[in-house]
């Protein structure tokens, strides 16, 4: 190596709250290799940087204590985008800045943390630069509460994500439970279009066998109303508090969402349609066709937000995959994402590789049927064993005055 | 005293997490002054024990172990109800069932842990005992996560609940703000129907002056639309992913509920009407007249009942109450709650004290008019410094396989 250059960082997607674990992992890495002279992070990932959106990481990274501090904050400490980069037969001005930007920074390596839509980013970059024959190196590191990228064990932010589920679920229980000489019916709605995996892991909730969450439904399995209704009932029999958890995505397994069965219900005082999600509608359905008490909760932003429930597993992964990928980078690697190996199941053990990013842009990993029991309703023992690992261990968050303590541009 | 004989506990109303610290309380009082032979426990508060369900709790919480379980449990381990005794004069085989019990298993004290429509049980019972010349003792215990008993400076599971308030929305503006080169509001909806304590509460997420939640509205001020969308407007000038928390409660100052307004939307499916709430109310609102991306999101049931922000002061204080009402009992007090007194404000410092519990159950406590500024959408530092010293401290909840381990009634 001639001289060492410098480097960019980006986060893009949807919140997590390991992302900046793997920021955190990703400087720490830079940090010890000793291999860049300046780190460079997007403001608003790759959307920003092309309006000139950055700033300078290594002037406001270089201790111990601020890495720490990044580490347990919740979202994306550089801010995100949802931009997807147009093809550049389609838009080469587009990759006409950022390759001047790269290049006339001394830009040598380009890390991206995101999922799916963020590694489309990556594998378009990459494959630029092997069309101009830059030396420029991009590397993906995963996140994603969804837990749905193929080529990995899993994706860091899920272990976080599915122990708040699982902690709060057993809270809802218990909750649900106080009045329990009155049958009740509570819905918790969990994150998850497309992939059951978050909703999966609110049956770690269970603290005996036949505990609530006694009914779990993911969008895998197509929904039938009928059953539900009759699950419901026969389950009341011997749960007179009934804990239902279902995936916000569950659908009738021909394209139709769940919720959009109530999308002709009216529309607000204003003429809008009124969005009800797939817990707001089995609540009503509930309540019409069995007449019992009936309450819905959607777990909503603080599935992917929540320092409350860190998984020190998770933190810890995120921490190292981002390590990890400073390391691949300076092996020559570019256009793949740093992959999560479960190297032993049982005591569990994590290793590190990588993956053609390429292959990972365009799946989406759905949890195995064979996961799922055969009447939909529940998933099974192997869920559990490959769930478990990825919740232990907690993680102290600073506090000050009582509150939690987190890292943010000013 | 003769003989020891034996006392019973109840829970009732709504769950909060700090009300089994309070009966973890009372059992140790009961342990330490060793003033009672038996310890029974009402099974879903006076409506279970006029079933005659009720248990031994002496013999299931011997161990400190057993009891510091319990007091990070939240919810109520004894299970609750929502039963309004009625007049005495109106059914009085009621009374007859109950206190027949007392006396049948030589039961000297009642202690009954909840708010104002507890202390209603609480007052009716004593006043029975005086009219009918029964030596039996009834103290309440209070609890509430609203906040709005009078005779007392706070309610046990206030500090918990307002601690999670401000965490949790704390992490939803670091959530709201990944993407803050395009504007957006959150509406974050907080209990309280009739008092804004916990709404209030919010205003210590802020990290800095002029952070979010930059607009705060509570229930004791009545709420208008039109300036409700002036403030908006003119509040994303300077903060683009604006935060702006509501009561559950908000209302037009004349008897109406700001979610009322909605009230003529449309049915569902079912052709029941759709309930909004008021944050899903101004979501619209907003949509409709600034056509801003907007989302609302309601903290439900996680706010009573999430062990991840316990407060050490609040439940620390929950079980010194629980010990002060054994004391109370034993110096021949009845018919009284126990009240927190703030003996100094800085240093925090409290303590107890007994209130009449005839005045307290049938008026709720709103936020000081004073403590809310002019304008009506934010509070002042005097309500910061009153909440600030009630969420400090944390507490470590034991953990089994990375979820909470909670007391649980087999």
């Amino acid at each position: 190596m001639l001289s060492k250059g410098n480097c960019i960082i980006g986060q893009s997607g949807g919140p997590t709250v390991a992302i900046n674990a793997s920021l955190s992992g990703v400087l720490q890495g830079i940090i010890e290799s000793d291999a860049y002279n300046s780190v460079y992070g997007m403001v608003h990932g790759i959307e920003g940087l092309l309006q000139g959106s950055y700033l300078n990481l290594s002037e406001q990274f270089k201790t111990k204590e601020s890495l720490d501090k990044l580490a347990i904050t919740p979202s994306m400490y550089l801010g995100s985008c949802r931009f997807k980069l147009p093809h550049y037969e389609v838009a080469p001005e587009i990759y006409e800045i950022l390759f001047n930007f790269f290049t006339s920074n001394d830009i040598r390596t380009v890390f991206y943390i995101g999922g799916n839509d963020s590694m489309d980013t990556v594998s378009k970059l990459s494959r630029y630069a092997a069309k101009i024959q830059s030396p420029i190196r991009v590397i993906g590191v995963p996140k994603t509460i969804d837990n749905d990228l193929v080529e990995t064990d899993h994706t860091p932010g899920f272990g976080s994500a599915a122990k708040f589920v699982a902690t709060t679920v057993r809270e809802i229980a218990i909750d649900a439970s106080v009045y329990d000489n009155k049958k009740s019916v509570t819905i918790v709605e969990i994150m998850g279009r497309h992939a059951g995996w978050l909703t999966a892991a609110s049956a770690l909730a269970r603290k005996f066998e036949g505990d609530n969450p006694v009914l779990i439904y993911l969008p895998e399995v197509a929904f039938n109303q009928e059953e539900f209704l009759e699950k419901v009932k026969k389950a009341l029999e011997t749960t007179p508090n009934l804990v239902v958890c279902v995936s916000e995505g569950i659908n009738d397994g021909n394209g139709t969402f769940i919720c959009e069965f109530a999308s002709d219900v009216g529309v607000d005082t204003f003429g809008h349609k009124m969005l009800t999600g797939s817990g707001k509608y089995l609540e009503n359905l509930i309540k019409e066709k069995l007449g019992v008490k009936v309450r819905s909760v959607e777990l909503n932003v603080s599935q992917r937000c929540s320092s409350s429930c860190l998984s020190k597993t998770d933190l810890d992964e995120a921490d190292h995959s981002g390590a990890f990928a400073v390391n691949a980078a300076l092996n020559g690697e570019t256009g793949k994402m740093i992959s999560f190996v479960r190297a032993n199941t049982s005591p569990y053990e994590l290793s590190f590789s990588t993956a053609d990013v390429n292959i990972i842009c365009n799946q989406e990993k759905a949890v195995p049927l064979s996961w799922i029991t055969k009447d939909g309703s529940d998933v099974t023992d192997e869920f559990i064993r490959y769930a478990a690992p990825l919740i232990q261990g907690s993680v102290d968050v600073p506090t000050e005055n009582g509150l939690p303590l987190f890292a943010f541009r000013k």
